[in-house]
């Protein structure tokens, strides 16, 4: 018989609520309780009470994890951060905020802007997702072409162990070469070595005006050929995005932006509004086979040349049901890599549209789940084929999702057994009873 | 009786010069051998040979670093990276290099450049220091301020384990979500956890021209508050470099460069060369206190306001015995740091000049070692004071040099026994006999 755990939660709505994240195929488990404790030291206690009574604990950010890094295992105790929401400092002359773990990326973006700063990474579900979550999965996005993965903007880490200790890592400062780098360690370690508990943040100067650039191009080779060279050209893009003609065909129907079928793939770039940086992009693009180049140095317009971008996933997700992968290879293999997204689609009889962060390699298949009892199944199929592709082309299968549940099996591929080897050793000096999302990545 | 080791040098002379790094005050031990393996292979024998003699191995890059990081015990086995010298790959296009461990970082930037490329880390020992000497110390240098220090410029590792496996960490795309990040935790390790073979160095594009500032002030408290809201302004500097009042004397008797007395402190800039950047740092830098500022768009005239930068380390060299320290603090805090290098210099009778990377908040307290038999133990009371000034203001007692033989103490009280209690089974995953440069870090 277990002892009772304070403030737990067993209500089966609320239990069911908290079992997993957005990520397809996988069931959850049913949790034993969920619990949201409020302060570092009730973290402690649930660790302490999760040690003594060896039951696992999924710790929770807002679930918009989409490798299944938060898919509950049957009797575990869901750990949420949905009530650690302090922004404990926010120093603006060293750019520096000590946020709690469930803080939400737009929240702290919000208070950042007051002062003229910012908290760079820019996940998808930033408006929703937290802090904490980023640092869970070395969340990216867009703009972190330019400053850097999750990973580029943690100073430091206050985490609760699965013992109850609490473990301070990094500080304020922006370098550090005082032992080993738990700080890194720990981002990207997706709940399985530590309870996140606060992030010390770097926050970084707004970027000035943008001019946005939108370039058609006949080919998905053409436009990667594109992007490599932006990449090359020294001319700091803020963001370059790829949309291939799968997407593009989407967005024509669903936003009736006309491109037609002659585009076959479509990059936006933003650059700093200064004259010799957006003429190098100007020039770059027409140089690299665009067809026709818009540029725009207002703002509005700016934003509509980026919502052909944005406007993606809601495209396809008319369509049907989207999986949404994560690939990442070296820039100068995307284009191989989208085609080889084409070719599994040809050969799974699935429809597969991919946009990229075209500057840091990083793609995202987007699949659509055929009707029908094996549709789910052809569309692994094809991710599977994907995967294989990546790291076929010297690449990974997740460049900023995670694996979670989802692609252990890959990862074991990919990095082999002496790299497997060495990371449980890792897992078994955090955590050596095992209770820390267990099952989860290794 | 051991056996022997294939490759090993013996004669006194070689291993007397193998035998320590440019670190003071510590002796280092006779190792019994130095070996030079060519290639992984050769590496791996001798750590199977280690492992199995339950000899120490340190591993020696250049012998540049100043924190005793390549100090022998008595009775090791020096495994320099003299020939791990092959740059295997630079691609252009994916902008990377797998350089061995034993490239120098100048000739890693020669051969950069005739892509427009570059390797970012630049310790001031860059023209003789290796590639895996910045990995193992996590080196930064100047620009670093815009590039970030090593471990944001490597992607992925090939080391050779304590038992002779090989593992290759992280890989060629710059973003990338698997697994925990191994490449990261051996960044910065000193040589403790591994042994670095190969890098997989992100290259950028060369900077484009720059505008360089220099701006004088009546004290550092004016130049450090400055550097703090240049780095609030959003001007991107590529460098940003503090000297203080002993510097300027120093280096006015050095270069006769006429400063004078009553400049407390110089900041040199340099902003790439764009209007709106360069107007917004001589902005800055004039709201901010600055008494004069010469700006300039020319190379050479630009060089030549940084050789003040420059000449710092020799014109203290003029003065006396020199010991360069290394810490850091929140950017706002710098003043503080510099004038607690003042007070340790006036309570242990000593000349302490300070240079520093002012936007990161990284200070070099230059240490004027007084002559007479008690000279070094004065100068390591002050760096001792200077040490606690770091941590008291929320900084470390490293910025880029390492932690070695030297700093081991201030580690400790640095980062606490939790860390520590971490840190100790951390380096049991990788080294669990305790042969790769024991006794280092931890």
């Amino acid at each position: 018989m277990t002892a009772p755990l304070p403030g737990a939660r067993t209500d089966p709505d609320v239990v069911r609520a908290f079992a997993r994240d957005e990520s397809s195929l996988l069931d959850a488990g049913t949790p034993r309780a969920v619990v949201s404790p409020a302060n570092v030291a009730e973290v402690r206690e649930v660790m302490r009470w999760a040690s003594a009574e060896r039951v696992p604990v999924l710790v929770r950010g807002a679930g918009t994890g989409l490798s299944g890094g938060a898919l509950a295992v049957a009797g575990c105790v869901v750990l949420s951060t949905d009530r650690l929401t302090a922004v404990r400092e926010l120093d603006p002359n060293d750019r520096v905020a000590v946020v709690e773990a469930g803080v939400v990326n737009a929240a702290l973006n919000e208070q950042a802007r007051a002062f003229g700063l910012m908290w760079a990474p820019d996940p998808s579900s930033w408006a929703t997702s937290t802090v904490g979550g980023n640092v869970s999965t070395n969340a990216g996005g867009l703009r972190c072409l330019r400053y850097g993965a999750t990973r580029a903007n943690v100073l430091g880490l206050e985490v609760v162990l699965a013992d109850g200790r609490v473990l301070n890592t990094g500080g304020r400062t922006v370098k550090r070469s005082a032992g080993y780098d738990l700080t890194q360690l720990l981002v990207g370690s997706e709940g399985t070595l530590a309870v996140v508990t606060a992030v010390v943040a770097k926050l970084l100067p707004l970027p000035p005006p943008q001019v946005t650039a939108l370039a058609t191009f006949g080919s998905t080779v053409d436009a990667a050929a594109a992007a490599t060279a932006v990449m090359r050209s020294g001319c700091t893009a803020t963001l370059l995005e790829l949309i291939d003609a799968a997407t593009v065909a989407a967005v024509d129907a669903f936003r009736g932006t006309g491109f037609g079928e002659s585009v076959g793939a479509v990059l936006v770039a933003q650059v700093d509004d200064v004259a010799a940086t957006a003429g190098l992009l100007d020039g770059v693009l027409r140089e690299h086979g665009a067809v026709d180049v818009m540029t725009t140095a207002d703002e509005a317009e700016g934003r509509e040349l980026l919502d052909v971008r944005r406007a993606a996933y809601p495209a396809m997700q008319r369509i049907g049901r989207v999986l949404v992968e994560d690939v990442a290879v070296p820039v100068s293999r995307l284009a191989e890599l989208i085609a080889a997204a084409e070719t599994a689609a040809a050969d799974h009889g699935l429809l597969i549209a991919t946009v990229a962060h075209a500057g840091d390699g990083n793609a995202h298949p987007l699949l659509v789940v055929p009707p029908g009892a094996d549709g789910e199944q052809r569309a692994w199929a094809a991710a599977d084929a994907v995967f294989a592709a990546a790291q076929r082309l010297g690449g990974t299968v997740s460049g900023e999702h995670g694996i979670g549940r989802l692609k252990k099996r890959w990862l074991a591929q990919e990095v082999g057994e002496t790299s497997l080897d060495v990371q449980r050793g890792l897992k078994n000096v955090f955590d050596p009873l095992n209770i820390l999302n267990p099952g989860a990545v290794l």
